[in-house]
């Protein structure tokens, strides 16, 4: 496997945080899938320790370093750790920067310290019962009152719904009806009108708290609008990048954790006399995956340094995203058939990093969304031929 | 799609059978699965009204009819109707069928008629916890002693294990170790030494109780030993075409639902303004599923067809197994991305149709034993060209 | 493998006609495909002894016995003997039956009985540079004068094209232009105007002569008129599910003659000590195609089956030619890469299996033209649920 | 698509080169189809002007500069210019080199010049009609005489073999039969006793002269053992990185033309009254393999720094193979798929570009014996934790 670059800090952070993780996070990730709901201490405990949210500038508590580098180990061990439905990462890198990003300093000042600590749990809200690839075809709307606007509509499948403090609201808001004109809103809990739906039961992620949310007449403060009204759909679309790189190195986090766990169980378990590695199908396989795996780490890592550098375009995170989320879900399904009947089992770790993986080629654009992305860009009349296209 | 040949009386038969199910079962399976298991009384109340045991003859409450289309029936509607999880056909036509095989008319008459009631509940116990596939590695013994046989070991996977009244066990028997040496016990409720373990946590099945057995120095009484001693795993290799026919039949189903649980969705599913089924990758993905749906189907009925004359190879068996089996998990994969967010909901049926679907190519029989069994056949020594070959 | 059908008379038939094609054809074959095309010959020894065309009438010289089987088995051991691009097929039943379909007894008479004999080879142009998945784009016109129409137009990729004497046509002939208002005409050598091209160097296939058709305004007489005039899309339409049908049988047949080439290579083949088919690797991939030719050939019959009493559906058909034509690619790929080296070279029949078959997902109707079909079928509204949907 | 990083005068080198094929080699590639060879002016044309062997030192008449970029760059527009059946870098990079790692300076000093100059064409013979994988069961001899070695034996499927002036040659040299014991002889034209034989008729890369070579009591002075006798296994295999590094570069650039010449076709093409590419079948084909494209670009592009700073082992570069090599052929196939009929002509690129294809998986390693070599490395004893592995 290609050499992967890590700064020796990195190497030190990684140590600690997962020293920090089997302390403090692995040891009840089996309750909380048991309760279908984190415990809500996993935040403070992470943001007292510092590894909640790093990137932010250190008046607001973090380590301001903003290499990704940092929540790319975050993410990796998270996963690797099998603690991916804590969910963190959604809180502290995916929503969390919508503040600093749209935010006015008023904001930040006022939410981000209790995010960096871990107070307030995030959450964001855009897909809708009948609205999910297609964000415009939302319905939840909000009028312009005098010092507020007044929200109303429902949305569904949104992660930490239940835990969230915090929870950023797209809704239209175009008086003329056009489909792209929306704001994003800072919805609080306690708000008069919003109200939480069930925790829905689903296949897997069984930690986190997936939720419908429900704002009837919610009157958000004029100082909680994030941006500009109407420049919603806008701001959604800027964070893209960035968050599919971030599921990515999830999502590929969780397919080397899956490779790891069957080749050791495969070399342990024996069939007819052999280890079941020592036959040449669970070796082919293996070798396939390993090659892929590899492959796709060498992007990933590759898109990282291009994201430090500015450079990660939209285009290239959806393909990250396609690929890593793919791999991800094959990967756990030859661990579970090499697995026997246990990789049916809760016991055995492989069962759910099956079920686990299989939301990922679906949220966060699903993977024909990200088709549609790439065609529009290599099929588009901008391509050029192989030898001049990329330097 | 190519015509199905059923007669009226099989008609007739299957519109009663699936009123039975809307009736008396449907309404509960999501109780059960919560429960983890079925409540017994799913059993007699299928006992009750003839649709639990077909096959045996009118002397033990049967319709002694031996066609397989009737179960063929049976399990289809059971599957379409999602109550595959009720394992039904375990009870009744893969384990019931060892007693009038093997067993000796006292046995029948003793044990028989209450299995066609559902009074009593039937498993069947190979798999050990370092015994699946290779069964000649199993460690459970007996030893004979004066009017019994002395059992000990334990059981691992067993499907009905705590509903199960009647058990048969699998265990080695010979003093000089021949591996392949066994001997079939019919095990039963309250025999001392014969414990239950744990009802296994899985992935999916939900209502469907898969349990640990213990013997320990289990006196099971000669009378209760099914067939010749010694002959246990040719015994067991008999029942294979015919069990894993009842395996293929059930994948398929169960697979055909999935598809027809998708193509219903997208057709109301809308995205970007039109249905999800209006664009050209959904229709393309179900037209390939729908493709081999049909041509399984015509191979499964086959099958049927050549089993009701005697025909039914072991290899062919296995080429049925094999390919229902993963042609269930590519459908239902297909389906949960199809369905978006909602796929991975368990309030939406495909979502469970995937984590049941998976354990399909994995039990009676993995895909690689059925790999093996059908290379082993086609690349022997006795296979001839195409043109000679098959008639 | 399933058991297949055929009575007596047709094994002795199946026997006789292997014989000719290795008396006749097979010697051949090598130089033919040197020479591009098949020498005119090979249809008037097959016409004399019998073998060319059985269907029509005793009157016109053929058996007159229309069970398809008997096209079946010419079509499955021409390609098992490896003279699958002789074409035979493509004369004798693919586009012979237009003549008494369509046609009046007088063009039956003047033209059937020396397409039986082989003295007339025939050929079909419908393909044009601009046209050919979507044949109402076609450019050809016809239009009516006195006692011919005058047609133009030029036609590409037609089989037998330069050996063709007697070549149907089909352009269009409305004059308020009407897409899908065409006519078939009745072309034949030597009429003033009708020139031929290149013969096209292609992939594979390479004894079959595919060519350019040029017609400036060829008078063609009325009574070349095939059926009514205008009805011409009709026609072509009516005849798909049974070239459709040839085509699998065909496709198949090649598919099993590589696997069978394949089979016997690694048995032979030594690498590492061992043979080629002691390898896991080699094992398991030849079970699955085995498995898949298996259910394939089984879909295939009953096809057969169907079409022989009236039943058999254009959509059927789409599935039996796209499964098989996908399949013959599929076994090919893997038959070359187990053959190492050898099966990039000439000499070894399988590098020119791989090249044949590359054709077959794409001509008679691509893949993708296949799924259109399909889709349209399943997903329309007439479908109905699985356990109602096919008796 | 990721930056790919080339110096400036490597940007300039790229464009010189570009010229030259574009001058004095593509136009004759389809006539050297033709004639089954290439001209051997053409050598002796890049030569002249520079380009065929670069990198050795400039005493033998090279630029003397290491970077692996300038012979990426050639590899890279040779396969993009559709010249990739030249076969230059077997030339000039993988059996030039064997003289610098290997030889001594007499060697270098007599051999390397005309090799840059192109008045040698070199070869490599090593596969047997027996042994092609496992060298070690090659049967070609060689024994120890006063002041030659006498070399017996026949090697097949040998590139350049026609228009090779010096064919490194490897056989056995144990008196004691160790099957790893082996020596590399350099063997030139008109020695007595090395014969020729057919230039071998083959899929495709049709311009590439693949033939037999016979050695009958061939005495080769000792002058012309190249390195220490006995060591010929261990020579071989250490240039296998850099080998199989050439072929992923020269695999993956033709897999991005297919690509190209697809994207551009399907922009052009109608059906049905669009551009296929309008249909989101092939919209979402070719972003899948765009997304696959890219992500092997890069992961070849991190192999050739990793090469250049000494770091590439020998796993990673069979990676690459793998994976480029099943590439070219995926997107090959795709791509004539997409052309339709025009697919399978000579006329339309893709179609050579398919059946040159096929041979990269089996030659310089099978993909089989690539997953030998990546399974034995991830399945050893010696791979660690994903978190711990590569850093
Ligand atoms: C566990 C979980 C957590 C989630 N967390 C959040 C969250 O925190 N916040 C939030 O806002 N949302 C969240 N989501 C929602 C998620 O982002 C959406 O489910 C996802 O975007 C897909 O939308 P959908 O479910 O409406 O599917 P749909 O958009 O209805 O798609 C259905 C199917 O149609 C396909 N399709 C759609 N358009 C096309 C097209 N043009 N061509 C071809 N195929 C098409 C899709 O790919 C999919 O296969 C979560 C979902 C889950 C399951
Ligand atoms: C829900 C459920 C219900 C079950 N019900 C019953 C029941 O009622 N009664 C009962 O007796 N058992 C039951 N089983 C057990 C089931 O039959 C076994 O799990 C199955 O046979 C596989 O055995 P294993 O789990 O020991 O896997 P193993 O045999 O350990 O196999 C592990 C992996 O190695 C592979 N492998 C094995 N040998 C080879 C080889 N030679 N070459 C290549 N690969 C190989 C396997 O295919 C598999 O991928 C049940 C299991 C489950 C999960
Ligand atoms: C060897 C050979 C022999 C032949 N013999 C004959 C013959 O005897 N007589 C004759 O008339 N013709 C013949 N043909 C022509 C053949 O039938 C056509 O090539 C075939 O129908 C495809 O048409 P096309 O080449 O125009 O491809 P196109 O129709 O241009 O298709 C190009 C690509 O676009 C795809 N495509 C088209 N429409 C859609 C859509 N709506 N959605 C998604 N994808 C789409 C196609 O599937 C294909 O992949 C022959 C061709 C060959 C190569
Ligand atoms: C166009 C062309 C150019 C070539 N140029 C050269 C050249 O210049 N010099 C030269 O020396 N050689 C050359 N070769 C030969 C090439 O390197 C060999 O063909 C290749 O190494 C494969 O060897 P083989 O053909 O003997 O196949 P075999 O080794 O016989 O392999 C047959 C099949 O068995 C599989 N197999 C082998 N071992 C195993 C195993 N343990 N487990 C599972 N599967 C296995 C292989 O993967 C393959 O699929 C060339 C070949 C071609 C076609």
């Amino acid at each position: 496997m290609l050499q992967r670059e890590f700064t020796e800090e990195q190497q030190m952070f990684r140590d600690a945080y997962r020293k920090f993780l089997a302390a403090e996070i692995v040891p009840h990730m089996e309750d909380w899938r048991e309760a279908g709901i984190v415990d809500r201490s996993a935040f403070r405990k992470a943001g007292e320790q510092g590894f909640l949210m790093v990137w932010p500038d250190e008046q607001y508590g973090g380590m301001g370093d903003p290499d990704f580098r940092f929540e790319q180990i975050i993410i990796e061990e998270t996963a690797y750790a099998r603690a991916g439905d804590w969910y963190n990462s959604l809180h502290s890198r995916l929503v969390g920067p919508y503040l600093t990003r749209f935010g006015s300093q008023e904001q930040c000042q006022r939410l981000l310290p209790k995010c960096v600590s871990g107070e307030h749990v995030l959450a964001i809200a855009m897909t809708e019962p009948d609205a999910g690839s297609d964000l415009a075809g939302m319905r939840s709307t909000a009028v312009e009152r005098d010092d507020h606007w007044l929200l109303n509509g429902s949305k569904t499948y949104i992660s930490n719904g239940i835990n969230a403090d915090v929870v950023i609201v797209a809704a239209k808001t175009d008086p003329d009806n056009n489909p792209h004109h929306m704001t994003l809103f800072i919805v609080e809990r306690g708000m008069a009108g919003f109200e939480r739906g069930r925790n829905l039961k689903k296949m897997g992620l069984k930690a986190q708290d997936t939720a419908e949310l429900f704002f009837n007449d919610v009157q958000v403060p004029k100082a909680n609008v994030l941006g500009e009204p109407g420049k919603g759909f806008i701001y959604l679309m800027q964070g893209l990048a960035e968050e599919r790189l971030i599921g990515a190195v999830g999502y590929l986090s969780a397919a080397q954790l899956s490779w790891d766990l069957t080749a050791e169980f495969v070399k342990e378990r024996k069939a007819f006399g052999k280890p079941v590695a020592a036959y040449q199908n669970t070796q082919f396989k293996l070798a396939e995956l390993r090659t892929e795996l590899d492959i796709a780490q060498c992007f990933v890592d590759q898109c990282v340094r291009a994201f430090n550098a500015g450079e990660l375009t939209a285009v290239d995170a959806a393909k990250a995203k396609l690929v890593t989320s793919e791999l991800q879900v094959k990967v756990a399904d030859a661990g579970v058939q090499m697995h026997g009947g246990a990789g049916y089992m809760d016991e055995y770790a492989i069962s759910r990093q099956f079920t686990d993986a299989r939301i990922s080629p679906i949220y966060a654009g699903t993977s024909e969304v990200m088709k549609i992305i790439i065609s529009r860009d290599c099929l588009g009349g901008d391509y050029n031929p192989f030898n001049t296209r990329n330097f």
